[in-house]
């Protein structure tokens, strides 16, 4: 060791960067993460930001308190924007650049449309903050717009969701919106009931959840259904429009379309010049490191990781996290001169929760399901937030919103669009007689 | 009374329609509630919003959940447009009309630039949420930005903070910026340090908090110097630009100004073609009707209305309260024959709070100032909350962040505009030695 200490550069905070950054809170090195918000955002939440019952707040934390207590780290606000291998250095949105001894590469996943880009601005994702206060105005504003639509048909179209995809977060979501739309809204609403709304999960596949085993599947599916949520399985989605969303071939009318059906990576194999899979994941190998990248370890979404079985990694954030951990031990290894071991990740479960006292997990050879099993998914969601203060608002909204079926966070933010063309007219159902 | 029950339409959720709504819920009448947001908004808090100490959700409640045990009532969420006094109807901005035998205007304020419109875009005010988020947006960019800038100068304009308006509102957001610039920042930030930062509060007059008494105002201006503020009295803004403010004629270099200073009633004279004041207030009678509209009242920030002093109320929330609440008496009186009491309005007292742990609070005869004022300031602020959930989340927030001077809704959101300008650099500071 010379008196200079190694710099490692850390592009993300998410739950992999985020890993490393800490376990290398007591390493001989300096730390700078870069990301491109200023929030840790805890994203297996983020769906219960979109239908009202956290706020944003409640599952984004900020990066700079995360870390405030590791002195050998510095936070960025800035965006990626290429990497300089032969310079060793990261580009940044701003014009700068970092140069390290080591970079991490945590930068995630986005939604992808398949190529369909144009199908964004009528069906978003669910990534980041903003998707998800976009996906809450949709919904809740549908459901203002229905209230006082008198058209049957077009009240219907207002008062239909379609969920595309059928995987947790497609699951969730639709088991939320069913939620909102069937239950909470009923006593606050006056001219649309419960059974004016219909909830569409729609896959492309045969089945639900198809990270999971057939019977969990199954458990999932019926415990949606009895939520009211339609399920509408190889079913492929052929288009998608301001007013109706294309399911094999039929128009379904509806305005709320919501995007959980794929993800690509961020461009990771791109700033480094080599090549990606089908889904933009750089390829690693099982030391975590990229062929031909010196000191360059890609995690978490942005990376195709193989198991133990051959088959590549699921994008979860355990992998991201023990990914994230690994990293740090190579890095602390290295500065001592000692080998590194090999990467081996740890399968805990896969967990997804249907509605508000329903969730399915897998253990491997023990399933659970029903009331226990979200009982489970509560406690690890809750115990696994970023800082205690988080942890503590999230329980408590958690548990107020079971007990009370609140939705507390119920406004709509941001300006309000203008009306659907409908007809003008004096509503007669304005002026109610006795 | 016939079957057909009257109908009374309310424009406007605020603290005077949603005083009158509740009034209202026993009456043989029906109710209308209009507004273009769905939710009703605590608006003395909102600088908690601004300064990350509360997230929107804590401060806002759905209007329909707030009235939805009030069988009678009908909420709209959608703008007013017109008032056709002749046809008796408020037309919308949807193009629908809605027809009252009663009308209740209750619109509110919105800041005033005194016909520089210009300046809104660099100095945003603080009426609604997307405002005080704005602000947040604002204030963490500077900070985050001063953290990266190596140029003094720029630096310096990047923690400088002016608040322009010396009321109640720019004291509280003048105390608040201190704080969070002052002592939050100092544990998360590597290179801008508590002493870096600058926050002006200016104002034209020789004194702040000019509604308070000579005594109060002293308090006060000691106070928030105590936290760091710097307070410029007669010192009027002369120009506002994205770079500067100009303060009596000389230019203060800053990213981020905040308008706390003045504001202009919504334009409920205009719709009834009648005249307003100088500050755009529909003048009203002491029946706190309007000359010439029959069965229209206008109440609350939108309305001037003199008390028994001779001056105008003042635009609190307890005015258009207790306004809110006597139109309704008037309108229950008009349904059984008799004749409703003359309007007399019950002053409680002014508050200004100052930081984390000071106000000032003028009773009349009594004067509280210090850490017993805040702790009324507070008391009274939960307790006037508008649902038990809400009050619960505040009071939580306000005490968790009093114990840890945390801030946990210090997230950006939104997109990050480009950055400020500046020079282009491998930034040596990124790289530091041990």
């Amino acid at each position: 060791m010379t008196d200079i200490r190694p710099h490692v550069v850390i592009v993300g905070a998410g739950f992999g960067g985020l890993a490393a950054t800490r376990a290398l809170a007591r390493a001989a090195v300096d730390v700078t993460l870069i990301d491109q918000r200023n929030h840790h955002l805890f994203q297996p939440l983020l769906y219960q930001v979109a239908t009202a019952a956290l706020s944003p707040a409640d599952i984004a934390g900020p990066i700079r308190a995360i870390v405030s207590d590791q002195s050998n780290v510095r936070v960025l606000l800035d965006e990626v924007t290429g990497v300089d291998k032969a310079a060793r250095q990261v580009e940044l949105g701003s014009g700068r650049a970092v140069a390290y001894d080591w970079l991490i590469i945590a930068t995630g996943a986005r939604h992808s449309y398949f190529g369909h880009d144009e199908w964004a601005m009528h069906a978003p994702g669910l990534k980041t903050i903003d998707d998800a206060t976009a996906v809450r105005r949709k919904v809740l504003l549908a459901l203002e717009r229905a209230e006082t639509e008198t058209d049957p048909d077009r009240r219907r179209a207002l008062l239909t969701f379609v969920v595309i995809g059928g995987g947790p977060t497609g699951v969730e979501m639709a088991g939320a919106i069913a939620e909102l739309a069937h239950q909470s809204v009923s006593r606050d609403f006056r001219s649309i009931t419960p059974h004016c709304s219909r909830v569409i999960l729609v896959d492309a596949g045969p089945r639900l959840l198809t990270a999971f085993p057939d019977a969990l599947s199954a458990a999932a599916r019926d415990a949606i259904e009895q939520l009211g949520v339609e399920v509408r399985l190889n079913a492929p989605v052929t288009n998608i429009a301001h007013d109706h969303v294309e399911i094999a071939g039929v128009a379904v009318p509806t305005h709320t379309a919501i995007w959980a059906a794929g993800v690509r990576a961020s461009p990771a194999a791109e700033w480094l010049g080599i090549g990606a899979d089908a889904a933009g994941r750089t390829i690693i190998g099982s030391d975590l490191g990229v062929e031909g990248c010196e000191n360059i370890f890609v995690i978490g979404d942005t990376a195709a990781c193989k198991g133990p079985d051959g088959r590549a990694l699921p994008g979860i954030a355990p992998v991201a996290k023990q990914q994230g951990q690994h990293v740090a031990r190579i890095i602390k290894a290295a500065l001592t001169g000692q080998a590194p071991k090999p990467f081996r990740y740890r399968h805990f479960g896969n967990l997804a929760t249907i509605g508000r006292s329903n969730a399915v997990i897998d253990f491997g050879r023990v399933h659970v399901t029903g009331f226990s099993a979200w009982v489970l998914w509560s406690v690890a969601h809750v115990f696994f937030l970023v800082g205690f203060r988080n942890r503590f608002a999230v329980g408590m909204s958690l548990f107020w919103n079971y007990l009370t079926f609140a939705r507390h966070a119920r406004i709509i933010t941001g300006e309000i669009p203008a009306e659907i063309p409908g007809e003008i007219s004096i509503t007669p159902s304005l002026q109610p007689a006795e």
